[in-house]
């Protein structure tokens, strides 16, 4: 199942069954549109706080995500998720009344790849079923916990990026229809000194890069396997640096679309506002969920690899001086007989 | 591999064949001192920040495991671990310092058994030849972040627990010589209503039930099979609350001793600032790696239980009037050849 040092390979190619993306009001009239299974006209998720509209979020893409996937709660055998609130509090809620055996993971934006990645593992090696995999960010909840009140009115600078409200859930099965897990890539931690908390791209920059080199390394492919790679949310900064790390690395992206969730997700010429890109666990759940789930199931992608990123810092550590510890998890699909 | 609906059962019943517990003064005066591997005489842990104390216990730990279990950083394919810092901060940086890929959980107290159910898991498919699981928990960081500043002096009900400053890790192998991991139970949230932090036994003891219950009946065993079961961190409130649900589900301990580690850490006859006993992270950590590993591993006991239970509130979730959902995750041990 390990191939090379760092890539598990499931020899049963678990399905996604059903995934879903529900968003807020911003992410909804962002080019992505179209793509996403229910848009809240209000950022506040018709919730009295900003914590209770991140796990409505949360709550509403799994039950649709069911709804998707053709089965029943009482099918669900299990459920890992995991978002950036202290204790990751939207998710353990959500899990209450999702009410089925849960495990609980923190990766911050790296979330969504690291908790497919455990539900295809454990669907793989029959530990279930049926395995739910989600997570969740709501704009308001993760600037009130790391920045400042949203009140407050603190500028930022043009490297700063701008957190999805959006929850996506994917339901992965032993059998079925629908685009297939073939790998999941685990990542290291990477930090290279920076301790800026607005410049999140050129922290997790060398993340992605690393673990899209062991990547390709484990498996032998190389990017022209792929039609669209995507990084998680590194945005217009992080993007451009992890391009340049992969050049220097020998490794050319030439031949295949090479993007990311944070730049796909808003149109930053109209959204200005989300100055660099989008960012937040929701982020490359969305796109992932939403925009590439549709795409690989309508035959318009056949294999697309999704590295999440994820900037493990806390406020706490930020204050103390410490630099930003990064990660990235990458999980490679595959829609069969599908055109290229 | 699930057999029941939340048990999983390894086939290639993974070894532990190192692990390790690393502890702060106040644990390291307990009755249990002669088990674990190292005892800091301070409370700072020779660091300058309580943050920097509790990264250096996990790392301590992580390090004397590896050396337990005869192998390098190098050969060490995966570390999955949590603690109960804003965004596991203290597992992160230490990983940083394992530098192998990583896996962040989250599942508060019960972190120790969610990650060691998870090694075994990705041990027993393949996916690595060498797994460590490890958690970490300090006193003052979590007064710190969860309640009052230690200076501030707040007194506490008797009903209140004391986190445990430590550490433990387990290197969890295919092949090799030490107890085994037969299966491991994942457990559902459970949520009474209960809403008072300073009571967390009583908010547990639900979902430690639940999952004892879930455990039997997924594989057909009963307590007489074990010659030790021990919850996480009940300590006296709870634990005597989880006796009498199990009684009322009919479910007898009688033959079989019946723990909690919360319990067994400290002496709360000579230690009484521990009020009902031990908690955190830690907690089941040090005295699974510390005091029942080794008595596995000399024969002294053959089977053992072990139910780690997490309360997964966060301060803001309490503040906001919400409850505190509770889970459990259980994982069975075994020493073969053993004497009963």
């Amino acid at each position: 199942m390990l191939i090379g040092s760092q890539t598990w390979r499931f020899d049963s190619k678990p399905f996604i069954i059903g995934a879903s993306a529900v968003v807020g009001p911003e992410e909804g009239a962002g080019p992505l549109s179209a793509d996403f299974d229910f848009s809240y006209d209000n950022l506040e998720i018709d919730e009295k706080t900003w914590e209770k509209a991140e796990r409505k979020l949360l709550e509403h893409a799994s039950a649709l995500a069911l709804v998707h996937a053709g089965i029943s709660r009482d099918e669900l055998q299990i459920f890992i998720g995991g978002d950036l609130m202290n204790q990751i509090i939207s998710t353990t809620f959500a899990a209450r009344k999702i009410a089925v055996p849960y495990l609980g993971v923190f990766g911050a934006c790296s979330t969504s790849m690291e908790s497919l990645a455990l539900a295809a593992l454990i669907v793989d090696s029959g530990g279930a079923q049926y395995a739910m995999a989600g997570t969740a960010s709501h704009n308001c909840t993760v600037e009130k916990q790391f920045r400042y009140p949203t009140e407050y009115g603190s500028q930022k600078p043009p490297t700063a990026q701008y957190t999805v409200t959006g929850a996506g859930c994917a339901v992965v099965s032993a059998q079925g229809v629908g685009p297939r897990i073939t790998h999941a890539t685990i990542g290291k931690i990477q930090d290279l000194g920076v301790k800026d908390p607005f410049n999140m791209g050129e922290a997790m920059a060398p993340a992605a890069a690393d673990t899209i080199v062991a990547h390709f390394r484990d498996t032998g492919r190389t990017p022209a396997d792929y039609d669209l790679i995507v990084t998680g949310d590194l945005a217009s900064v992080g993007h451009g640096i992890v391009k340049d790390m992969l050049n220097k690395d020998g490794l050319s992206m030439a031949g295949t679309e090479f993007n990311d969730c944070g730049l796909m997700v808003y149109d930053r010429e109209k959204q200005q506002y989300v100055m660099a890109g989008g960012s937040g666990c929701g982020c490359s759940a969305v796109v992932t969920y939403g925009h590439i789930f549709k795409k690989l199931k309508r035959f318009e992608l056949s294999r697309v690899l999704i590295i999440a990123t994820g900037a493990l810092l806390s406020p706490l550590s930020y204050q103390q001086g410490e630099s930003i510890p990064c990660i990235a998890h990458a999980v490679a699909l595959e829609m069969e007989e599908g055109v290229k």
